[in-house]
């Protein structure tokens, strides 16, 4: 999808009018949040004159920054387009005079009234992931910077985006059997720690919130690899199962510390390594934004090893949709 | 502890001269990381021209923001003072220009080598909070903004600093009996799920990673009252401790919410009311700001009482400060 058209069209009409794009509101609940994470990191690390802020729709409705206004692009996805605290966030968003981009596969989403432009997104195993929110969320912000100051590591994010499907494709073809094994080792377990760094820390939160409480019933906590050796640490032994996802890229030494320690004190340790996987082909200027990409599908070849070992459909819901709340 | 004589020194004799104070980087490791969430929520918050960053200190290290520079203030908090990640840290800062502000209760700290204003903060239950890690912080990023935009709540954010040891001092008085009550529910539990919103969300995070996961070597995860619903929710059940602290401010309504859900479907659900431990007396422009303040000082209680019944002390460590890592 045209991702650079977007952006220029909005500046165009309405940024250059009002004195230019000065924030990025990355607004969305649960895993759509969880695609915003590496978008927020980007700008984070690269823009001089952006500021990026991520945030649950509620909290954004009830205490919203106070710079949101004509200056804001607030960036809205929901999957099935009709969340009712992404709406809101929307509506909330357009009323305070941002710009709206919403995100859905849903093509007749509520969202979708309150966007002054909106991707209608693929999705499914047969979609290509450059078509898939988390990677179209980080290309809006990529063309945002590159349309607004500039970034040195612009083609080299193009040629990544040309390159990751297949990387992807191959990755997965190579943790068929693994995941298969970890699925037996790890069937009867019933807490699952998940870390990572850098880009790939909202993944980290993704995998535990979404793939294994929300999607298994199981108990679950995200970690910060830097974070590990400052508290967390403490719980480690031979009982616990820990998930580590190690990033390409700049933050890889925090991932290996706590690989390494993992080895030594812990039993249950699944690594799952954006290096060995082949994502080290993608130019070192923009490779570690990929790594979540990457690990978002790849995981999900783990989890749906899981829910078929423990005979527990990814779809089945206690609450969500089936109760009031 | 006189932050806005810090801050107007640092205006005066730095970045009146390089074009002004454009970013504030806080920075630190576990518990001394927790102490930042406020002042970070604060000024995304409240700030139009100020943009702030929250880094694990080896994260900061290893894939420090393009921003770093002579316009930034990095803060450094290290409680003992020589944590190699927070020292590196400030030594990096430096290195590119920033300038620090350190914070620590050890004065031979090294850290203080890599300060340009260092703050040798009081601990311990005689302690003021007002001159504790948390709230130090948060003032010295209200002085950042009142100095360089200015902060509407300034007066507030005063008289609010005037009231909250007051306010903490009966409200640690009024949770004795319960406390001790959740300690002897819970002695047995080995997984905790820690809610909070708004300013309180990192103090969310804080007690799970500090008091349960390093101080009582149990299970815990934090979670986020807007996120809860998003997927987490589906491990709820009668079997699971759920500890919800509840906000006063713009972002109750989403702990409200919580609690009207565990209520129904959770057993063992502990709430921890900022209303009902009366903040509400403050000024309603700042009384978010100051709801972590209390909940830090209120769950030193239920963390005491629980390591009492449990009979495990909270200085107790297998790994930190014993082994190499």
């Amino acid at each position: 999808m045209n991702t650079a058209a977007i952006i220029s069209s909005l500046i165009n009409q309405h940024f250059r009018s009002v004195g230019g794009l000065r924030q990025v509101f990355l607004v969305a609940c649960g895993g759509s949040l969880v695609d915003m994470y590496p978008a927020n990191y980007f700008l984070n690390s690269e823009s001089a004159t952006l500021h990026s802020y991520m945030m649950t729709a509620n909290e954004f409705v009830h205490a919203a920054p106070k710079t949101l206004g004509s200056q804001s692009l607030t960036i809205v996805c929901s999957h099935g387009g009709n969340t009712p605290e992404s709406v809101a966030a929307a509506e909330f968003a357009k009323r305070r005079g941002s710009v709206t981009v919403t995100l859905t596969h849903n093509e007749n989403a509520q969202l979708i009234a309150f966007s002054d432009s909106n991707l209608l997104y693929a999705w499914g195993d047969d979609s290509q992931v450059i078509n898939n929110p988390m990677a179209l969320i980080l290309s809006l912000c990529v063309e945002a910077l590159q349309q607004t100051e500039g970034f040195d590591g612009y083609a080299d994010f193009l040629a990544g985006m040309a390159q990751i499907d297949g990387i992807i494709a191959r990755a997965r073809r190579q943790v068929q059997g693994r995941s298969a094994a970890f699925a037996e080792k790890y069937a009867r377990e019933s807490l699952f720690y998940i870390l990572s760094s850098g880009a790939s820390y909202g993944h980290a939160y993704g995998f535990a919130i979404c793939s294994l409480m929300e999607m298994q019933w199981l108990n679950a906590a995200p970690l910060h690899s830097g974070e590990y050796f400052h508290g967390p640490f403490e719980v480690t032994d031979s009982n616990t199962p820990w998930i580590l996802m190690m990033n390409e890229g700049r933050t890889r030494p925090l991932d290996e510390r706590v690989r390494d320690f993992l080895r030594q004190y812990g039993d249950k340790v699944e690594i799952v390594d954006a290096r060995e996987l082949g994502l080290g082909v993608l130019p070192p200027s923009v490779v570690e934004y990929f790594n979540p990409v990457l690990f978002y599908s790849v995981m999900c070849e783990y989890r749906s090893a899981l829910a078929s070992v423990r005979q527990h459909p990814l779809e089945t819901r206690r609450y969500m949709g089936q109760v009031a709340y």
